[in-house]
């Protein structure tokens, strides 16, 4: 019997809570792993979406991850030089096989010093923010540069998830998790990247997001 | 100012986090709207996922809602004759302008007495029980019959989501929401419905969630 794959999501206040449940989904489906949701304490977390969500682990309690997972959100702007935040995830990132982010979380790691010499994906609104950490800007989806696996934003997650256990428990099992899931999307409109966007309805969302990027401008700048 | 609508999930043990985090997400992003996460006492509920959510409202403190969504998942075997579940359903369902439901979600609804001569999507290995609660089944990914809007499986909340958006608030918030949340997924594989997969998996996949499924038709054959 081997042991179970341990897998780690940072958890903090004002997460964007899809950026983490999305994979938490797909992975509560992979054979052989254990899920760990982590935060300084074990009280419930608010995320940016009004609902709380509770930690299983502090960042004492929880044990030597396999596979590190850092979601993006509003409130990782208070983090991005919060030693006991970074110090976590740079001891877990020095022995964790994978290390991985969805969305702006891969800021976070970049702040943790995880992304030096990496390609890296990002949010849309936020990738630009990566060279600041030494990692380079990978516009795909679902970026995996040696042990490194980032998504993109929000809702990429689910796409890097499935990615993930294709990668490690092979096509077949991925297959069967994302069928589980009725994972054949059939967004309503054609305008999910900027790419694919008007520049005026590009323009709307950066300034819906436009407190969050000045935060991470002045972060991003410090470093 | 017109009042916020007020949009109410139900929460309970063992539910398919996904099928309401995913829509909240989109939901948390709606102009004029506020979001209720009800059940049976304020203490955290666990997911299927390794993660408790924790309530914003009772059955007894929550307003009447504007848009009632129900999720799916295993826990909800154990809600199909609950007089307490199926009772607080029924009245917010006699007075909500929007009587929603993601994935299985739907046969809640159908136990309360709310699809009775509606079409309805739900999760495919479950579709088959809706007509045991006088609904039609309708396997589209997202389907609005009058009042009615269900998704069908799991992440089909997300594209859920965002047609109650383009239906309340209009397309340019819903393309706003869309872009926000970076929704131009990426499916790895080609087989998230079960016409696209090939036997064998559909058949891996129904074994996955056999153990609900014997469950719900006990429920279905003793309507």
């Amino acid at each position: 019997m081997t042991a179970p794959l341990k897998i780690g999501f940072l958890l903090y206040p004002n997460l964007t809570q899809l950026d983490l449940t999305g994979p938490a989904q797909v992975f509560a489906h992979m054979s052989g792993s254990q899920r760990h949701f982590v935060w300084k304490t074990m009280e419930a977390v608010p995320s940016d979406s009004g609902i709380s969500l509770l930690p299983t682990d502090t960042f004492e309690s929880c044990p030597d991850l396999d596979l590190l997972c850092i979601p993006g959100g509003p409130g990782q702007n208070a983090l991005m030089q919060d030693a006991a935040v970074l110090g976590w995830l740079s001891r877990q990132g020095a022995q964790a096989s994978w290390i991985t982010s969805v969305c702006s979380g891969s800021l976070l790691l970049g702040a943790a010093g995880l992304l030096k010499g990496y390609r890296a994906a990002s949010h849309w609104n936020y990738r630009q923010y990566l060279p600041a950490f030494g990692a380079t800007i990978d516009e795909g989806r679902v970026v995996r540069d040696r042990n490194r696996i980032t998504g993109g934003g929000i809702t990429a997650g689910i796409d890097f998830a499935l990615e993930v256990v294709a990668t490690l428990r092979g096509q077949a099992e991925a297959e069967e998790i994302q069928l589980l899931l009725e994972y054949a999307p059939q967004p309503p409109f054609d305008c999910g990247r900027p790419e694919l966007a008007e520049p005026q309805l590009v323009e709307r969302v950066r300034q819906r997001l436009a407190t969050s990027v000045h935060s991470m401008q002045g972060h991003a700048a410090k470093e």
